[in-house]
């Protein structure tokens, strides 16, 4: 529960922001150490050595490694279903609604990076306990974003095949950015961002001059 | 050379042939166990219990658990470069060559979608060595596609805004199937890889007339 009253910016008492920082702190490090090492190279003495606190200090937040690894794996999916989430339930045309829910869930999937690379790399050491829930909600995001295609084919505003197949499509776009990302590269996370969600208005066949006003006004916000 | 002679066709010694199909029978155990348990669960031992026969027969064929993982690797990437390679250079227009190159990939996606999902799942357990000429190759598969992208630009038959961003989110439309791809799903391969030609096609921006003719022809064949 502390973790949630954090994450949601309840305040809570000054020792439970105390907790709730120093569990971010293991986090971060642990994080970090997984996406560039791989989990299975990284002992949590790296990650201990990383923040200059002992194997106990982690042990006091985390009950092993898999704990970290679980914690991740769930934040990577909990973040991208909530971005979609509030764009299904925003005002708009299913058109103005996929093109920010696109364009939000690029930038999700940016700054999550290393939280997306490490469940999908590292999924099969994860219990199936802690797997199962995580698929779960990777399976929920795939649904939220088929009932937004079904909305816009209604509306006459999409032009869709097979919309599951057309989510699973789009999700490989947006999605596998956590592999190509870099920080460095050669363009800014909202250009890169703001791409996407124009080729996905293409790719559900939405009407060119729609597409410019609808990219056009979104700029001009 | 055995290997690449016995993957290209021609038939060598009979003694080349087995050696060639028993690193084939190596390598599908192999796969197979590193998908669904993971790399790092997985001995030799277990990779020889698969083919009921003893470790030091593995030893003969690999050095190791790893010079597996390289083969497996580098065959994921091969077989995609390859498909994209046929469809640049074949005859046809940009739009009718992109609407096959998708369609092979996606069978090829498909048809290895455990060495694709291996590689991409324990890169961190590859060498240097190893791992960086098989980001090469996957550099050069995005390339390829860039190549065809600018191909359609210039005749005037796509809209793109960004190639480079665009290869991208083409790959990971595409190259995302090997993490939702089921045997028994609904839909069958082919069914899969047209639905995805013919959403590649509409995120490049080709005109849905075109797309239809594309489309027509392609399922005639």
């Amino acid at each position: 529960m502390r973790r949630h009253a954090a994450a949601s910016g309840h305040t809570g008492s000054i020792r439970d922001q105390v907790i709730a920082f120093k569990r971010e702190q293991i986090i971060l490090a642990a994080v970090d150490l997984f996406f560039t090492n791989g989990y299975q190279q990284t002992t949590l003495d790296e990650v201990a050595g990383r923040l200059n606190v002992t194997k106990p200090f982690i042990y006091y937040h985390f009950k092993d490694k898999e704990a970290l690894l679980s914690e991740i794996s769930q934040r990577a999916v909990r973040e991208a279903n909530e971005a979609l989430k509030t764009a299904i339930e925003a005002p708009g045309t299913p058109t103005e609604r996929l093109h920010w829910a696109v364009k939000t869930l690029m930038k999700a999937v940016i700054e999550q990076q290393r939280y997306t690379a490490v469940f999908f790399r590292e999924q099969k050491n994860l219990s199936e306990e802690v797997r199962g829930p995580v698929y779960a909600q990777h399976r929920e995001y795939d649904k939220l974003l088929v009932t937004l295609l079904n909305e816009g084919i209604a509306k006459g505003e999409f032009t869709i095949a097979d919309p599951h197949v057309c989510a699973l499509g789009l999700s490989g776009m947006t999605g596998w950015a956590y592999n190509w990302y870099r920080p460095d590269g050669r363009l800014p996370a909202d250009t890169i961002s703001a791409l996407m969600a124009e080729m996905a208005l293409r790719t559900v066949g939405v009407d060119p001059k729609k597409i410019k006003a609808v990219v056009a006004a979104s700029a001009a916000r």
